[in-house]
């Protein structure tokens, strides 16, 4: 048993109430009738990190939402570990889906339900209280710097600019990051990798003004009938991806990697019944894990046109629009495939109709090194609190300031996450399970200490 | 110049007027919120037939909105003619893109703008004013009859029981509807069929809640990409429909037919300069003229799933649903093509989703014979007081009750419309021109007066 698990016991109650409060904040990064919840958020951040014993915290203003930074300094031959997270949640719609308020945080069978509770705050916050856990102990294992930021669900547009202007600030040995998930408590995993984004908007438009159906209808090119023809044209039969040029630069897995990703627990009934699916889709030739981890893929993430209401309304539309993502993977970049997804929508586009395509955001693929110190910590840290090794895995998620962290710091970057895939990220009635969080409490300590320990014997 | 023209124009004024207060009444038939608007306006309408002469008028209950019928028989050796029209109105929505409201009438360029000016107040209202001046020139030439429904909009719902059941006191030799348009003042034309409708939504369901489309987006159908698939598939590519059956029942137009029909004045140039448009899109094979006429066509009505908002979110949602139109031509029928329409998207659907699929709403294809008292007395009214003779003209649109009136009362229907296609009928800033206003009104009295004499002469 960890030492630290009689002070965490004890604590535990109070921990979950903290988190509470910091989830009842409504901070919706997207939403900018949130704004004034983004610096009250930002502000509860300072104020726990500086509660759990760090030296200094502060708010540092940007174009955007602020990001809040703070360390504790223990000594300078130590290593330093620089602990990544945001404070802004995904937007809350359809909020009618939600079985309890997704800003009044409710336990309800040893889960925690709310907006932001797996993603990210109940995971970063998981590091917040290590650090108490770790300070009240004695001395740190190592310095300890946290950047917990308030952009990270709309791409991460001003982080950039602090991380350039900052990095001396932010110097540190490693980043370590829980936004990503896991197995199960019975299988720990450790995420290897994330895949990048690229996420357009296209908006299509046909006549100058919605039409009457009956008047004009087969006469005129109807936009939503050209969009659905466009994002039909986007997968073959066989669901691989049309557009010219998209997988060009995808690295392929070698079949020793595939064979290794095989051999990690999945049980397709089980994921069809949880989703309440009778059949899975993808791209043939991959299966699922390998579909959502080493595979791009392309998404519809909306789409709207024309009359949404009650009953009937005989009208051809003017417009039609669809948001549209790519997950991508290495070595494809956020940029190149922006391009071709906007070119791609705008060439093959009917001449009756006129598309508008822009980008809305996108982030780089990343991956860690498995050969790391970091790595092998955090290998060491789930062992030695779950009794079992991690299996590594591809995660399919997007965290788009990893290349940046990377690039701007020249540091790599660790995921140790604890939530899960049935954490309802993104979605209504977000969960986070509290075994996970106190799991993650209680892992946390270790990787630093195993991180400490490696780097002295250097 | 016509008898009644001194009169007409001593009182255009006021008609106006008239006109417009009925066009402040929001009689929105699809939306529950506007009940009291549709009870005001029936009250509205049947006040305007009393005032301009019919000896009675009543407000009929149905099970939705009321049925206005009203009568004044002058002479039973004479022939009755029922006027047929609706005071219900399409939604305002898109309510951002009026240039002024749509409840508050306008007139601007010798144009009246507001809901419901062309499609149907302002056409039935100038039989209300036609029937003043015939009132006030003496003794009518016929007996006349009025019936004004409230939900044509939404396909009649409520109107055929209430016919079935008023046989009685409907009964009549011909059913009159200024509800259709004309090509111009300078081309005056009559349509001799209009096109039925077969109205249905369609809801894809995939994943039992939205997920994040990062950690299953590849691995799960997303509903948005599948009802995509399914409404490409519905054309191939000479915009032909694809689903099975579609075309069986359609009465395919001699070539002598087609010949007239592309004698009529067609400007395509002028036709795209209006709409805004760069081409335009349709059936193989076929005229833009034939293709709004003697063909049937599928149209998206509208389409909604996934996030809509400002910015991005990147969910794969659990649902998309769409609404699709199909225009229908002699011999098909509504029952048979709603029913193939439904049956194909349940059927082509991936296993991945699951399909509900309902009728919105339908109606029949109507013809009206041009060797009828009617039709001749209607083209020699159009003659007398335009100075040309009309066009006969296949229209796009549809009047669902048509069939229904035809059958449970054993007469045929004259359409005489005043309107013109780009009166943005079921569009943002519907108008109607007033020099067809005025001339309608005095139009309709000649049709009484020819289809009297017609009729005497035997």
């Amino acid at each position: 048993m960890a030492d630290w698990k009689t002070y965490q016991d004890k604590h535990q109650e109070r921990f979950l109430e903290e988190l509470k409060a910091l989830l009842r904040i409504p901070s919706v990064s997207s939403d900018s009738r949130h704004h004034q919840d983004m610096l009250s958020c930002a502000e509860a951040v300072k104020q726990s990190l500086l509660e759990a014993g760090l030296t200094t915290a502060e708010i540092y203003p940007t174009a955007g939402h602020p990001v809040v930074f703070g360390e504790k300094r223990v000594d300078p031959a130590k290593p330093t570990v620089l602990v990544y997270g945001h404070y802004d949640v995904q937007p809350v719609d359809p909020l009618e889906l939600w079985h309890t308020p997704p800003f009044e945080p409710t336990v309800k069978n040893g889960m925690i339900f709310a907006r932001g509770s797996a993603d990210d705050k109940g995971q970063f916050f998981m590091h917040v209280k290590a650090l108490e856990i770790m300070n009240q102990a004695g001395p740190l294992p190592c310095n300890i710097k946290f950047i917990i930021e308030g952009e990270e669900e709309i791409g991460s547009p001003s982080l950039g600019a602090f991380i350039s202007s900052h990095k001396e600030l932010l110097k540190a040995d490693v980043i370590l990051i829980s936004d990503t998930s896991m197995i199960s408590l019975e299988n720990p995993s450790i995420e290897i990798g994330v895949r990048g984004l690229a996420y357009i908007q296209v908006e299509v438009t046909g006549p100058n003004r919605d039409l009457h159906s009956g008047v004009y209808g087969g006469a005129v090119a109807n936009p939503i009938t050209m969009l659905a023809q466009m994002i039909a044209s986007c997968h073959d039969e066989n669901n691989h991806i049309t557009i010219p040029g998209f997988y060009d630069d995808v690295l392929e897995s070698s079949d020793a990697d595939r064979k290794k990703m095989a051999a990690a627990p999945f049980e397709e009934q089980e994921y069809m019944k949880d989703l309440g699916v009778q059949s899975l889709w993808g791209e043939k030739g991959y299966s699922t894990i390998e579909r959502t981890g080493i595979r791009p893929t392309l998404e519809l993430n909306g789409i709207w046109g024309g009359f949404q209401g009650e009953g009937s309304k005989t009208v051809l539309p003017s417009k039609a629009s669809a948001k549209i993502s790519a997950r991508l993977v290495p070595n494809q970049t956020s940029g190149k495939i922006t391009g071709l997804l906007l070119n791609y929508f705008k060439k093959i586009a009917h001449p009756g109709v006129t598309v508008k395509a822009f980008e809305l955001h996108g982030g780089e693929p990343y991956m860690t090194p498995m050969d790391s110190l970091a790595y092998t910590a955090a290998e060491k840290a789930i062992e030695a609190s779950f009794g079992k090794k991690p299996i590594p895995q591809r995660g399919g998620g997007s965290i788009p300031i990893c290349s940046l962290l990377e690039k701007e710091l020249g540091i790599k970057i660790v995921f140790m996450g604890f939530g899960l895939d049935s954490d309802n990220l993104h979605s209504p009635n977000e969960k986070f399970n509290l075994a996970n969080f106190y799991k993650g409490i209680e892992t946390i300590p270790y990787f630093h200490r195993f991180f400490a320990e490696g780097w002295t014997k250097g």
